[in-house]
């Protein structure tokens, strides 16, 4: 399989939920147009920030359709797959490519996780044989997944195993393995950068591509990185990466950038509602201290 | 709900599987006679051992209503449902009581990991509520669920948000915690020591049950421990969780106890097969070289 | 060097200090005084609970001495020479061997920390070859030194390079390797038990000997336990240790059993003064508090 | 005191050694006319490279004095006086004044290590105050030192507890925080980049000054690096930061940059000799294969 690379933003989107109950998908069509009208050409649904692990099967297959129905040539649906089982994580991967959906991905098992590389990509290769003729794509974040296998390593011994495999979602500030995934093999593999608020590091050492959940409501403003970096402004674009530095930090203060970040979606008009267990939901006051922190920050709602 | 104590050896069951296939449930009822002959007091199907989580939910099912349909008074079936998803995990407590289940239980979510004890009990919470005429029991395992929240403060706080909780399934090597735990109230909780080789060590501070998966094919040796503690015999005791050590110390070099406890398995005469990605199962040579090694430790097949 | 056991309980001293200030080795002769009334075997000498680390090579050296002329047959000196360099350690061992130390031991290096256990031992041996009269303990304590490898195969491998090894103090709630030590070689090795709290499980594997910092302060108790435990009462043992247990969450809730230990010994009537950076001493009303909860619970002084 | 802020390569440099033996401080002189010619811009001596923690105080004292006599105005010496005891440090520091040194840097204690950010500043304040009259700086290196507090905290904290606090030496891959702390009070404080193969994120960031290992041996690249990134042209600076990532994936094979760096600067003429214990050197062999393989890599020697 021909590896084409994502460029530009892909948010990592939040699943619409009522209030402490069932999925609203019916939020998602405003939702991909507010991405799309923010220049977004992509999401990674059912993932770490869309809350994927915590639905059942069903719901995740709901969202991800959802999602697949809003696709167009310039806004690209990755489906993750992942969970803690193989066979499961596959039959979701079948169901992505029966829906039309771009590419699948999913992370390492979290639960009996893989010793070495071999078990990690037996692993992926069985879940990636779902959806045999899409890309996939491996999701590595070590400080969630607690799998801190080298990627490097990964890419060299899996292709054999999964000849669909396209490259990474790279959440993880190794920087080191990053740049021998990106200069492999003359940089045949897409590594999708991570962290939202290290972007401009990904970007230095040539990340194309990103995946990230401030993205779902800030976009324009790492859009102008994206900018002011490819002009060689990289004070500039140092002086934006800042901003978005000072908002993510007072989401961290408030349980985190997947609680906040759900409780900002609400504050922009896409009502994505709350969040479940194990997730700590906002009180209305720590909501409005958070709007409060934000505005005087001068983030616009 | 009073609450009442499980006592003696639980056996921790592995899944029978077809050779890196689907799931062999028929193996089941002869299983269960060996455990029972054993004396073997129940068993917690679907956990760690189990491959619990590398199962679909279906299959679970259909393993759980297995075991279930094996149940007697003398012996008794915990169903774990544990899962990253508090839904999907309350439905799978939901099937385990309409099926007849003794009790269920549940680790805490391995992805998104609970922030603080609140979270995890949110968490339990919900999937407490799914057979809420059962006893319910917190699977406590740091090492592998990477979820080490005091299970002292939980034993305090959880009781009431989750009115079935019976105690927990301690399998961790503080035993400052587990004392903290078999003493709080008088001693009203059941707390079943979770580490096989360091079963005098949980017999010396007070625990009468005891889960873990080397009871499936060694449980005579354990109960003699039991037995010889019980009588005082504290040095006859250790000399035999010495011998359990060193048999455990073989498994740990055959890719741990899982992979290797199942091919011991089969080895006793109870067909269980392979286990799933992303475990690796022995090669023929690595299976003979362990049933050499254990054989010349004395163990009898 | 034949091999003799330490038995019954060592105090890990805490070293006397003036106020945030010099060490006061004056104080050391009623101190030990107060450990032979209760019947305490020896000292362990600027370990953890000493704050051998955190003082200089000078100060460490007065203070080993001093203890050194305490010493009697029954009141054995154990100098800790632990330190980041083997070299400095190695200066220090030959110091307490001059000074007449009954042994010395150390742990593994914290900074620069061994890649595997030949390295560790590398480090050991350098260490031990300062005392080569003298019975040499490795000091095994992951849960601060972060350094944590097999002491199975420590004990296999070492004694080629280190001649004088004399076992190690095992300050860990890995039973199971306590185990594999205490068993190795018909039990050739001298195994201390480590964790005060958890001294029954060590009793109960075999252990004879064991090193504490609440063995300062409430020695009497635990010698007991061991009495009980020697006399077949387990359940009068349990209960003892439960009481520790109760004990030493307080001390936990004050900044740690060597900062609230400290302020203990004060209080029992040993003025050791407060503790050096980075630990931080109560202030006088948690001093309070901290007193009157152990009053509550029973603790006298 | 005003802070000045350091541009340009650091290295930190290896400590010469006869062969498992003494310390060669000899060999300074020419070690620094190589660094000088190679337009390095200082040294941060006795640190993790420089196996500081492995010397005496003795030696170290030696070491830096004989560094410092190496001093000018375009090659500053700053000496690490870090050990697990701020009494003993704060010696060092006032060693490092009188003998005429630049500044002084510490990490935090490693043994013991502080609970909080008011606890290591606590430690910090009295090893500055050894050297009040120099610029001190704070050696962040978590992956090391086990101690990752969040520096945006020290920063906005320890001032007024170490009036001579100039900033930080960053040796962590979070680039969000190294961002915060740069960004701070505009800019005020010296943020020394750390991680080498990194080196054009930190640029990227806004780093002026950066320490590393591999500036012993091959600064020369990295200065184009610097040359490259301020004219704007990435691309061709991240073609070498590539290269030196190839470097140092070699060096991290033969036991890491440390060991092979050392083995490294024999190489290129500066007989650095080897590593002491816990530290594992090469044999003739593996030297011989690190060579082959930094030769076929383009290095040159």
């Amino acid at each position: 399989m021909e590896i084409r690379k994502l460029e530009g933003l892909i948010a990592a989107p939040f699943t619409p939920m009522k209030q402490y109950g069932s999925i609203n998908p019916g939020i998602i069509p405003a939702y991909a147009n507010k991405l799309k009208t923010d220049n977004v050409k992509g999401t990674f649904v059912c993932g770490t920030t869309g809350e994927g692990t915590l639905m059942t099967n069903e719901e995740r297959k709901a969202v991800a359709e959802k999602w697949i129905g809003e696709q167009t040539d310039d806004f690209k649906v990755i489906v993750h797959v992942g969970t803690t089982s193989a066979k499961q994580s596959k039959e979701l991967a079948e169901h992505a490519q029966k829906s039309g959906a771009y590419a699948t991905g999913t992370m390492g098992p979290v639960f009996l996780r893989p010793s070495g590389i071999e078990e990690l990509i037996g692993f992926c290769s069985e879940v990636a044989s779902g959806a045999p003729d899409l890309p996939f794509y491996y999701y590595h974040i070590p400080s969630v997944s607690g799998i801190d296998l080298s990627m490097y390593e990964f890419l060299q011994k899996a292709p054999s195993q999964i000849p669909n495999l396209a490259g990474i979602k790279f959440t993880h500030n190794n920087f080191m393995e990053m740049q021998q995934c990106l200069q492999l093999e003359d940089g045949k593999w897409d590594i999708l950068h991570g962290y939202d608020e290290m972007l401009l590091a990904g970007l230095s050492f040539g990340a194309k591509g990103a995946v990230g959940s401030t993205y779902n409501f800030m976009a324009p403003i790492y859009r102008e990185i994206i900018t002011d970096f490819e002009n060689g402004d990289i004070e500039a674009a140092r002086k934006k990466q800042s901003k978005t530095v000072k908002i993510i930090e007072i989401l961290l203060k408030y349980n985190g950038a997947l609680v906040a970040g759900k409780a900002v979606m609400n504050l922009v008009g896409i009502d994505c509602g709350t969040c479940r267990n194990p997730l700590r939901n906002l009180t209305d006051s720590e909501t409005s201290n958070l709007t409060n922190e934000l505005v005087a920050m001068g983030f616009k709602m």
